[in-house]
């Protein structure tokens, strides 16, 4: 079978699975986790297998690619946080009497098939396909190559779980073959939502090939400028907080803009900082206002604010920036003019995360400009959808003046 | 100079933009009302030139390019609606403590930059410049040849009264150009929406054209399922005016499919029933389910309500479908099931409207999956961004366990 005829099963099973109640969603849940753990030596003996296979990966893909009881407690665990969290979907975001006996209500729904394409993680496959199941979403997922056993073995014993729980026949489905993915790019039709994760390149690419619309992030170039009024007791940790606290992540601080008052004082202190070192680079070129993801921080000294603005707004990726400051009007100056999904003043970037925003639970991070924005909980895989009820109105009585609309608010 | 740099120039000014308080822009609004009334002989004696140069186009384009008395009264009406309408930018979509003396907000802000493509109207110039101002977004605008000498009246006349208001220059700019539609469409790094429309050819090739996300709808093939219990009295005037009202929107019904045990009754009144004449057309092919625009309307009878369902899904555009019955459960059933933007119950699917819905203005129409969907207003110019308030906080203390987050909801 190819990915269109595969995509348009998953498509059907879809409008079945957003049907069903939040308890059917949550028992599934529940079964999944309860299989995962009772068939943990089948997913560790697949994983033993892809591990020995791709024994001359690099050391952090292998680390990636394992999964063992750890990895395992994370993802069931995992699953039980899901559980606990209210349904994204049948909110009513609000309810309108148009006129008496014609109520109109907006309530969310799932999107309908989310394809997610990952790379080593075989972690990711079961955290995907949990959130879709929670929010009532078909899922189409297609995993790493080098994680290839892993992934079978963890989502058949997924399906088998979910669907003996009740799910319908088709709710998600694997796709194991690399040049499926470019056949997956152009399922418009029935996929109405991607969800890559990997490198930069790889979502970069994906955007450009795909019609469907893609939740990411191509990069994270975040930035920390210090103002003049900054208190550098603040700023020192602050900016090695930012920088050093995980520096692989999309969050992390590339750029470090200084005040030109404050900047020699800072970056003597940051020189003399204890803990892991980082190489603070002066910017020579455009070149530099990269992301390193590595202990690596182009510096750049500006005259004022609006310099930095401007060059946050010029170079960045959109992501999260944050200004140092005791003075609150700039502050709000900052806030309000980056044009970025998050705006930080006197906190670390690295708090840009779905977990640490409080959504329970993290579907990706977006720097597009539409919502969602930043960090995507769960609210980022439902969409909504206009119910009007009536009995019997048209339209030609409104246009002719017999009826005319009243708008009152009922939620 | 070319649409790239013109790009960027409104880009730089919608930064300034979106920061001016709500009173310069309903100032501003207010301004641009009164310049048009001030300049109408100009604009009049421009929209002239247009009308005689164009004097060979077919009446109906004719009637949309003419702009007299009665569309300056329209549009200076609809700049005064939005003048009263709140700011949807600015609002606290929540605030939450994530820890002491760190408070995230979520908050609405412009989008950035809207690139609106029209055809022959000159009304949609003002309409959309004005619903751009008030929502704080930089405006690029390219209208229809056959108008060139209106639009550019009509834009000069606006440009100058909003600077002169206070707006930051380049808060818009107008294209001339046709060749230039094509330009504007790469200029992903400064426009951030395209709002297109036009014909259903247009509006795809925008949509199959571009990177930066659009918001419109490719077609409007709107069903009407006649259940078996419905009550045919409701159903025949309601059919008709879904149909007829206004046959070349968007949202008129374009098929009817019926349950067979009802439909010899329903079609047989709808032979005699008074008013305009509507050809009811057996479906023969897949062909016939189409978006006719016109007093056509085919028919399909169908045996149970999810085949209804399913031919909606498949055949639609997702834009509104409604269900004529007096059953409770088919009637939840259907608006459940049918994966589309409206799902009505026993009211005509040309309510499918933001003046209609209580929104004041309308955007456009979306039939993406994505929000915003459906009937789109003021709020669909608008995204949100997270400002992060601390004082000196970082993630190191939250991963040693140092800290721990308590999530309180303040608004």
């Amino acid at each position: 079978m190819n990915v269109q005829e595969m995509a348009r099963q998953v498509k059907e099973a879809s409008f079945a699975l957003g049907a069903t109640p939040l308890e059917l969603r949550n028992r599934a849940l529940k079964a999944i986790a309860d299989a995962l753990k009772d068939h943990k030596e089948d997913i560790f003996a697949a994983n033993a297998r892809d591990l020995s296979a791709g024994a001359m990966l690099p050391a952090p893909i292998l680390g990636r690619l394992s999964f063992d009881d750890h990895k395992l407690r994370d993802v069931t665990e995992g699953i039980s946080g899901l559980i606990s969290l209210p349904d994204p979907a049948g909110k009513i975001l609000f309810k309108r009497e148009l006129d008496e006996g014609l109520i109109l209500t907006k309530v969310s729904c799932p999107i309908g098939v989310i394809g997610v394409i990952f790379e080593s993680r075989p972690d990711a496959l079961v955290q995907i396909s949990s959130l879709c199941v929670k929010s009532g979403n078909g899922a189409i997922l297609k995993g790493g190559s080098e994680a290839k056993e892993t992934n079978r073995t963890l989502f058949s014993v997924i399906y088998e779980a979910g669907v003996r729980a009740g799910l319908p026949e088709h709710f998600a489905s694997l796709i194991e073959d690399r040049a499926a993915i470019e056949e997956l790019l152009g399922c418009s039709d029935s996929v109405d939502l991607l969800i890559p994760r990997g490198s930069n390149a790889f979502v970069r690419h994906i955007m450009e090939h795909s019609d469907i619309p893609v939740m990411g992030h191509a990069s994270g170039l975040c930035h920390i400028y210090v103002d003049k009024n900054a208190d550098p007791d603040m700023a020192i940790p602050l900016i090695i907080d930012a920088k050093t606290q995980y520096v692989s992540a999309c969050n992390a601080a590339e750029t470090l803009l200084l005040h030109k008052d404050i900047a020699d004082v800072v970056l003597e202190r940051l020189k003399h900082a204890s803990g892991q070192h980082v190489d603070y680079i002066p910017a020579q070129s455009e070149e530099d206002f990269r992301e390193y993801l590595d202990y690596k921080m182009t510096t750049k000294i500006v005259n004022d604010e609006d310099e930095a603005i401007a060059h946050i707004n010029r170079y960045g990726s959109h992501h999260t920036d944050c200004i140092i400051t005791e003075d609150e009007a700039a502050a709000e100056r900052f806030q309000t003019l980056v044009d970025s999904a998050g705006v930080y003043w006197n906190a670390s970037t690295r708090f840009a995360d779905g977990f640490r925003y409080g959504f329970g639970a993290e579907v990706g991070i977006s720097t597009g400009k539409l919502p969602p924005r930043g960090p995507v909980g769960l609210d980022g895989l439902v969409t909504y959808k206009y119910r009007l009820k009536g009995n019997g109105q048209i339209v030609g009585d409104y246009a002719s003046g017999k009826k005319a609309f009243h708008f009152v608010d009922l939620a």
